[in-house]
């Protein structure tokens, strides 16, 4: 069975990363899953803790963005296939940036949403290769890769 | 002087483009301008428009996320330098798509947005190669090309 | 008005070539056109021509392929936009040809095909950023990227 | 010995997928093979049966390939070589959507086709590495790699 | 009528460059025509003529390739189509090079070789767009793109 | 006669640029310049001259250099040829990284550095098309692309 | 846990390679390490070591570059990471030169510079994906990739 | 230890490749080696072999190179390094274009030439990222990776 590596990118409040993984690990399907930093203080102070305390906001920001691009760089590298989920709240820029890219490097792509939010996200959709309302769709298209 | 064209992704709610194009005519850059359809009901009805009645809302935003990508996609291609706005309201993840894309395609990229959406936009901000808060900053940028 | 080069791919067999030349020189589109030879004699008889009788039908065939895909090659890499027609009849396998190229090098493409075409063309339908039925829907699509 | 992995793109109505795997198998190459769904009833019904009822054959068919189109996405990059085989029937653009594809990708490639499919697979036969009429004949191509 | 760039690699002891030129412009065929330095004994002393004297034979071949090669690597970017033209004599393997590179970079290209040289090139003339014999059947494949 | 962009990176004490520019305009070639800002102070002021008052001089720096290396991202992309000059003074990092970002595109580059430099820059120079001394020799290899 | 190919570019006189590899080695990270050849008189000497003695130095010089850049084109291209370290000594332009070689290739990049560097690194430092002062701040961003 | 894997590009009528593969073992390299068909009459003979009796030599000849490029791109492609020997005798057309196509794709490149062929091999030389005069010199060279 060929060993696949998905990126999953996208809400960080919730656990359906946890809840994919532990489905595909159920269904046996040889992949294995790398993301963003999940921990949301952890992403936000990255910047300070490695690099120290930076005079205003804006630089405390742009400290720690550097980093987590850095690491969704490393590892968007390595994906063979990027599912980004939108939640009902937050911005989510960083994951509509990170599914763009993707789709701009020709990575095979799964965009999980709400139905509310298909309208605001239908450009993004009709880009990407899949797009479905639940982690569960998500999981029947990986499954049927390996039909 | 060298002729350029830009892309203006982003907010099609305020007059940003035209003040833009004014100012750099005023300031005598050779400088073409291209951009989405900035007529909102337009961009969203262009779907049925073209292809006829849509029997649901999400096979309606499909279709005219199709059309509007393929303009895009046009337009992109064509852009040698791409300026994304956002602003204080609305999703707008297709400015974070656009402004994404071009910074995977290397094309050198300016952000403009405000202060309050320092945080949310701090990962995009970091990969664009030039963040700013008003259109006039970016003018002052796309001014020093040609000094 | 930014100039745009246009391949039309696809069937040779009717005028919608000509037909879509003389509706985007009406609508004042700064459009040229380009495509491949429509003299479907020609087409096939352009390896002999050149290179002088072949010992049997399939060398006859590569002959004149060989250089049917070198114009092509030409010709697409001028291309920024790509419009691919099937008809009802013949296999077309061309055109599937050349606008699965078009779509791999990330050129914006329209697919135009009959209802009748629906499923088994459905695949290349989704790759592709439009598809219509008629040619001038076809049209309607390039007059957007103008408005 | 190298391992290689071959995409088998094209006919889903015979068994030559197998055919060729257990010969390759017996002849100890280092081989595995991937490809497109083969249950044709199951490829047509993909969509539906993940994302739920469409309102009308169209949808119904883009629902599918999208799914197909991920799934093929997923394992052509996986491809180091693709053999696509067209049978006497159907119109098969898939399997001409795949083949084009992975030439323009400069990926190695094996075109199989009957006698009677000359003419019209002239120009995708020159485009292609290799044109052989059988399946035995594709398989000494594949031995000769490992000569 | 397209403008189009033509390469024109290979021989440079014989004047065909200046016989398709005349006739290219005689068929009203609207192509520039670019090529490496034929004067030979500039070419092999266009190192030592800008950089001065070498100690050695090795280093004066060195010190000219660098600036043959930039030249090329200027005029071959530029360049819409290569052809290349093997005569009866010399190794000419800066001809299998530029023909090899243009192939790699997916440009358009013809290949000029007498008959008596159709076996030790059969993997160049195979790689090629177009094999012919004659620097007119060249012509005839440039006047085939404008039909 | 062609007409070429050329980057002039590297050194900005001197004004080796106008130089370059007189000459190649004597010599009645058709080449326009492009280059970075000039004016150092201008150049380490930019960031601050646009943004505004930066807290510290780390901040002040990578201010000037976004904008910065957004003008040398527009203007390379439009060059044809990269020339880069280094001096006997200074870290050159800039001039450095231009050229290498250069040879990475596989833009055609010319090194003009001066004996004393030899060693320290001997893999940038083995990585360019040409390496000289001294502007004239840069103009007499720009004179050989037009012969 | 996914295992990383780092390369580790610049300064070769202090031993911050075996400070790293040591410290990554007791973080248990999954890391494996390459660089440039780091006793300095092997880098110099190994043209003449392996192409014989040179007549000047500047050829003694070209033929070591020339070596060297294939040693880094070698183990560069099966990189994930590059890290670069910028001493206060030397020219090293050979760093720049990787580090805008990597960040060209969309690598993801780390640039290690003590504080009296900021100034003449900006551009370079703006260009990398994190540039901290010390190996441990590096070892902290490569950690923050596994958490 | 690095896994490479090196494609041994050139003439075929002497034993240098079986040479280099022991050289390499004994010095315990990490290496495997990959190349075209060294028999040259089964090189010859199969397109023949496979596809059957060709009506004239060209067709034979196309018929055998159509496979053997198969072969060198399914192999070139899984290259780390690409050496080429060129030997007294032959033409060895295919040797300049498989270095050639090598040094497009970036990849590192290695030239043994005898020392009378330095002049009409100049060009390719200085593509090339080391040049040698034996194959004891290629392998030090390989050696000095692993160092």
């Amino acid at each position: 069975m060929m060993k696949l590596t998905v990126y999953l990118a996208g809400e960080i409040h919730s656990n359906w990363r946890e809840e994919l993984k532990e489905k595909a690990n159920k269904a046996n399907l040889d992949l294995s899953f790398v993301g963003p930093q999940t921990n949301h203080d952890r992403s936000d102070d990255i910047g300070e803790a490695i690099l120290g305390k930076q005079p205003e906001q804006v630089y405390r920001d742009d400290a720690a963005s550097d980093i987590n691009n850095f690491r969704t760089n490393v590892l968007m590298q390595k994906a063979d296939i990027v599912i980004a989920l939108f939640g009902e709240q937050y911005k989510q820029w960083n994951t509509a940036m990170d599914l763009s890219s993707a789709v701009t490097l020709n990575k095979p792509t799964i965009l999980i949403r709400p139905e509310s939010l298909i309208h605001p996200l239908k450009e993004l959709s009709n880009k990407s290769n899949v797009t479905v309302e639940t982690v569960d769709q998500a999981l029947d298209v990986l499954k049927y890769v390996y039909e």
